[in-house]
Formats: C-alpha cells, structure tokens, sequence
C-alpha cells in the first residue's frame, strides 16, 4: 500500500516488458501472484523491484488483468477523467468539424479503458465495459453531462463482454430524457436510431465515414447486398440510377423503407431476402450491376470460425465481382477482428482471380477518424472496408 | 506462331499457377526455356499443353519476362489501349470529379503495363519503362492526344529502371509545346511545377490528397522536415498558426519561398538545414510543436537498407513525438518500397514506447485514389502515411 492508498500489482518480467513497450493489456499470467482484490480498482502497477511504473484499472475476472492508464505517479480522479473527456473530444472537433454525432470515448484508444461513448446530437449512449468504469459511473455520468450538457444519456452496457469481467448486461436512461428515436445526418442522408433497442449504441457509428464514401463512387445500376436499415443503401441512391438493397429481416426492411421515404429517395427497391441466395440466383440469371457494397454482418465469432468465415467472404465477393459490369465499383466491408487486413486482401485476390477480373484497390479504409486505435493494441482493429474496381 | 502472327511463349507449371492465380508478372524461371525474341513483343502465353491462356507485354532483359495485358484472345491493337485509356480516366472523373492535376495511367493497374502519364492540365507527362511501350510510344501518343486534346505531352523517361530493359533514360518534348513551369492546384494552394526538370513527372502527385488532409488537421506551431517545394508546409500553413519548414536544398528552398509568397502565407518560414539535425537540436532545446509533418525521400534502395532504413525512421518519429504537445499531430509517410506497412507501423510504435508517448492512429493512408494498385500485386505499393495523434 502506497502513500496515496492505492494497492500495489507486481508485474512479472514479461509483463514489465509488455509494458514498456507500450502494450495497454497486461495478462493475469504476467502478474507476480494473485492480488487480494475485489477489481475495479486503480492500481499502482510495480516492475520486479517494487518500482512504480504507471497505473492501471485492475479486473479480477477478465483474461486483462490489467488496462492502462499512466505511466505517471499521478492522481486518478475527477480532473484526470475530466482531460481525458476533453481530450478525446478536441480531436473529433478537429478530426471532424461541424458534426455532431460521432463516438465521443473509444475506450483504452482514449485513455478511458471500458468506456464507449458515442454521441448522437444532444443524446449520449455508454457502453461501462469494465469493473472500473462500472464502479465509477456516477463519476464518468456527471462529467460527460458536465462537458456535452446533452438532453439525456443512455446507458447500453447490454453486452456480452461484460459476462467477461462478471458484469451482467444493463440498459435504460441513465440521465436526462429520451423523448423518443434520435435523427441524425450521415452526409446528406437523415438517418435515425432507437438509442434504446437499436443494434450497439444505436447505430453503425464505425461506417459512418464509409457509408458517405459510397455516395462518392455510387453510379449506375446499385446493389446493396446486406442492407440493414440503409446507412450504405441511401448513400448509394443519392448518387445511382437505381439501387436494390437486400436485407433479411423484415423489421430491418421496414425501417430502411422508412429511411428511403423520409430521404424522398425514390429509386431505391427493398428486397426481403438471404443475400447468398439473392446473389448466386443473380449470377445465374446473367444480371449486372455498375455498384455493389458487400457489409455483412460478423462471419466469426471466434479464431476456430476463421475458416469459414473466409469461404462465406470469397463466396460473396465472387459472385459480386462476376456481376459487375467493367469499372463497376466494389464496396466490400469485414466487421470480423478474427478475419485481419491481410487475410481479407488474399480473400479478395483469390476471388479475383477465379473471377478472371482484374481488379484495382482504389481505397483501403477502416473505421472513422472517431475511432483512434492505439499503436500498439492491434487487437482493437476490426473493421475493413476496401473500395475496388473491377475490370 | 499463331493465327495471329503473334508469338508463343510458353509457361512452365509455376509460371501457369502464377498467371491463374491471377499475378500480373510472369519472371523468366518460369518460362518453358528462352523464347528466341527481341523484347517488346505482345506474346500469345500458353500453358504446358499450348493452349493459349492470355496475352502479355515480353521483356528479354528485365528479370521480369512477361507482363500480362489480357486474358482474352483479343487483338491487342489501337483500339485496345484506347479502352484502357479511356477506362483509366474515367475513374480518376469518378473519383476525383472536378480535377485536372492527376496520375492518368499507373502502369499495370491501369492495364497498361510499362507506361505511366501524370495529366497537369493541359499538360502531360508520360514515362514509357519497358521495350513494349517504348516502341509503342507513337501509338500510345497519338491515343493520349486525341484522348485529352493536351497542349503538350513531355517524355520523362529519364529513370533508372529504364536500365534493367536495356533501355537508356530519355527526356524531351513529345508534341506540342510547354512554354514553362505549369501551375496546379491541392485543395486551395496554388502548385507550380516544370515539367521538364522536376523531380519525378513534375511533382509528388501520390501525395496529392495527403497533402490536403494535412491541412485540415494542422494547428498551432507546425513543423514540416523534409519540405521539398513545400507540398506539405503550404497546406499547413493555410491553418496553423506559423510553419517551420526544413529543406535542405537551396534550390527547394528558394522555390518554396516563391510557393509561400505566390500564395500570399507570411505564416512560413524556411530553414535551410539537414533534418535530422535540427530534430535533434529541437529536443535539446526543449522546443514544442503542435503539427509535425515528416515525408522524407526514400532511405532504402534495396532490401540490404532495410535495418539502417528503420533506424533512420526510428529516429525522426521519436524525435518529432517528442517534440509535440499533448495532442499533436504527426503525420508520418515512407516510400520506401521496401520498408512495408507492417514494418512502418512497428518502427511507430516501437519509437512511441521510447518515447513513453500513447500515440493514437486516426488515419492509415496510401497513395492518392488515382495510384490505383492491383490486387494481387503488392509489389506496386510503396506509399504509407499515418495520421497519429500523440497523447
């Protein structure tokens, strides 16, 4: 126990060295024993000499024992909270001028590990990941009412990765009020989200900048093949001829109607149907198209999936490439973090080539300028999204 | 010899793996022995029964004997390489509406290869790097012309690799005429080029979009190291407060000069010194930046240069995070081939740690939409350019 209270971890020699080089996690097998915690406490993090070398947010029963929050020996209170607020949100005001809807807190990216915030106009949704941030919600709730002074924050914690840390998922209206679902504008396109019931915080925050990239190349006859409720769709319909968008669920189908209606985007046609299906039927019939976007949802849950995973991609984006039309512009998307850049690529080259096409990489994109990732923690990179032409 | 008067060359079971899989270069081991050619031919390729398989550009002296133009038996006449070009332009219409200043043709990803022409206006500046192209040069010419009507097209095939084909470097006026420096635009700042003695064809255009993204994050006190003409510093200096740029040329320095005062940004002041020095100097002198922009000339011509290449980089990345105030930005690009992504973003991340920084990723970018590259040829990416943020 050190002068300002806080319990001493002591890291092993491999931990010390993840450590130093900059790696936010450190795992429960680089910890020297088992500390007498409860978890969630700020801890002060100890190299094999008992020397301070930062401090760090402490879980009992996550794999990550420990999250990083300072190499330095000071406190961690409500102004340290507070710079880290503010600091994330200067580089969303200089990354993205002018919006207002945009993830706010991208968790250890921001120097807040467990915290996600994003902001929809004046709503707030939350996501407290860890014991840490969960223990310390009051704290955080206060100081993010206090900086984006908005109508209501929402917490969405009903995920499963807190079953991780023995957090049991949580929803509902944490400050302020919810009148009803949040419009927001992606581009030109008026969007609107349940900040309650919709999928995540209420919407795809991470495609945001990618759904108005679409726009930019959208020409011709379009095709989106897994539509949801239109973030790529509407896109594509300001700019093409004429767009189909596939979705399986017909609640999802309804609301992306909606969203057409609401836009007055009449060229847009929903198709209530299993895009693997709606594509081969394509092929088979000798259609074209002059856009494709392909955004599905995950294919692997886990490393054991991967396999898998990567024949449903190379299915899909075979059978894209085959039929468009030269110069038709391919808008493919992986949301799977086991599925990496790479593998993605290859994938990609392999359909090309069995799809005798060449095709050019016009664009390598991820997820928004909203959402930082830390040099050193690849493991929180997860979202591809290559912009091709096929020839 | 085939119905076409075209020459076979046969591959040999390597070779026919590469070409279905649908690699673009076929290199001489895998060739069925030495075809009795001169180089510059469009061959008839076969696999190991003859059956014909595609087209491709041979080369007799280059390690690289066949570069793929089709696999199609089509004829590979005017009309071919007019499609291509008229294809290749109708993406940089697609993806860069508006613009006059781009790369037109990228070689191989252009379905061209061994031919490259930047457009600065009405001007265009082409290099012609293998023997197929090189006596093809009148056609490919005339098909330019009528394509874009330019008042004058430049050769600037006044590279090295020319030598590899057995080719000798060569510059000079095509046709028309160029009646000095061409001025262009990045996003507001007024570029000026001669075409004829610039490096390159004229200007950096793979850095083109980079160039303006750099202007959109710039604030504060802004650092350029390696400014050249000021491709960077210009754009900076269009939102910071006040530009240091470090050149180490006098002859780039002066032209910049010009640059800064054509574009009316007094914000800018030009230091004619080794980089590496002043970075070093600045650390000593406890001095601070809020935007640093390091693009330095490639430090490695082969894979020998690798390891010193690194340490090359290692060095200005710590300096500059260093250097920066919480929550600056630097944005750090390498073109050198042979250091890829992965290595780049390592060195980045090992020079964080010693510089017990948390360095946030915000943007991983190549080359500009009009360096389009093909799936399956890595070997044509060269350009990284990270967007960080340093905490």
């Amino acid at each position: 126990m050190a002068a300002d209270g806080l319990p001493n971890v002591q890291l092993l020699r491999r931990g010390v060295e993840r450590w130093q080089a900059g790696h936010p996690w450190i795992y429960r097998a680089d910890l020297n024993g088992d500390p007498a915690l409860d978890g969630g406490e700020v801890v002060r993090v100890t190299d094999g000499r008992g020397w301070f070398i930062g401090k760090a947010f402490y879980s009992k029963q996550s794999k990550i024992s420990l999250r990083w929050l300072t190499y330095d020996d000071v406190p961690v209170d409500a102004d340290f909270f507070r710079q880290r607020i503010q600091s994330a949100d200067e580089l969303r005001r200089r990354a993205l001028p002018g919006e207002s809807t945009y993830r706010v807190i991208h968790g250890e990216a921001d120097g807040i590990p467990g915290l996600v915030v994003d902001r929809y106009g004046d709503h707030l949704s939350a996501q407290f990941l860890v014991p840490a941030t969960e223990q310390r919600k009051a704290l955080l709730v206060d100081l993010l009412q206090e900086h984006f002074r908005p109508r209501g924050i929402v917490n969405r914690s009903d995920v499963g990765v807190r079953n991780l840390e023995g957090l049991t998922p949580e929803k509902g209206l944490l400050r302020g009020e919810l009148p009803g679902p949040v419009t927001f504008h992606e581009g030109l396109v008026r969007m609107s989200a349940d900040l309650l019931e919709g999928q995540k915080t209420g919407a795809f925050l991470d495609q945001r900048e990618n759904h108005v990239m679409a726009g930019h190349y959208a020409h011709g006859e379009a095709l989106d093949c897994f539509a949801y409720v239109g973030g790529f769709a509407l896109q594509l319909a300001t700019k093409a001829k004429s767009v189909t968008a596939i979705e399986i669920s017909d609640a999802a189908a309804a609301q992306l109607r909606q969203n057409a209606a609401a836009n007055k985007l009449g060229n847009l046609d929903v198709v209530v149907a299993n895009a693997f299906d709606f594509l081969r039927d394509a092929v088979d019939e000798g259609r074209h198209f002059d856009t494709i976007v392909l955004d599905p949802p995950s294919f692997a849950k886990n490393k054991d999936a991967i396999a898998a995973a990567l024949r449903g991609y190379k299915e899909i984006n075979l059978r894209a490439m085959q039929l468009l039309r030269p110069g038709g512009i391919l808008i493919s998307a992986s949301c799977t973090y086991h599925v990496d850049e790479q593998a993605f690529e290859d994938m990609l080259a392999s359909a090309a080539a069995d799809a005798r096409r060449r095709v050019q990489i016009i664009e390598r994109r991820g997820a928004g300028r909203d959402h930082p990732v830390l040099l050193n923690l690849r493991e929180t990179r997860y979202l591809k999204c290559f912009v091709l032409r096929v020839l």
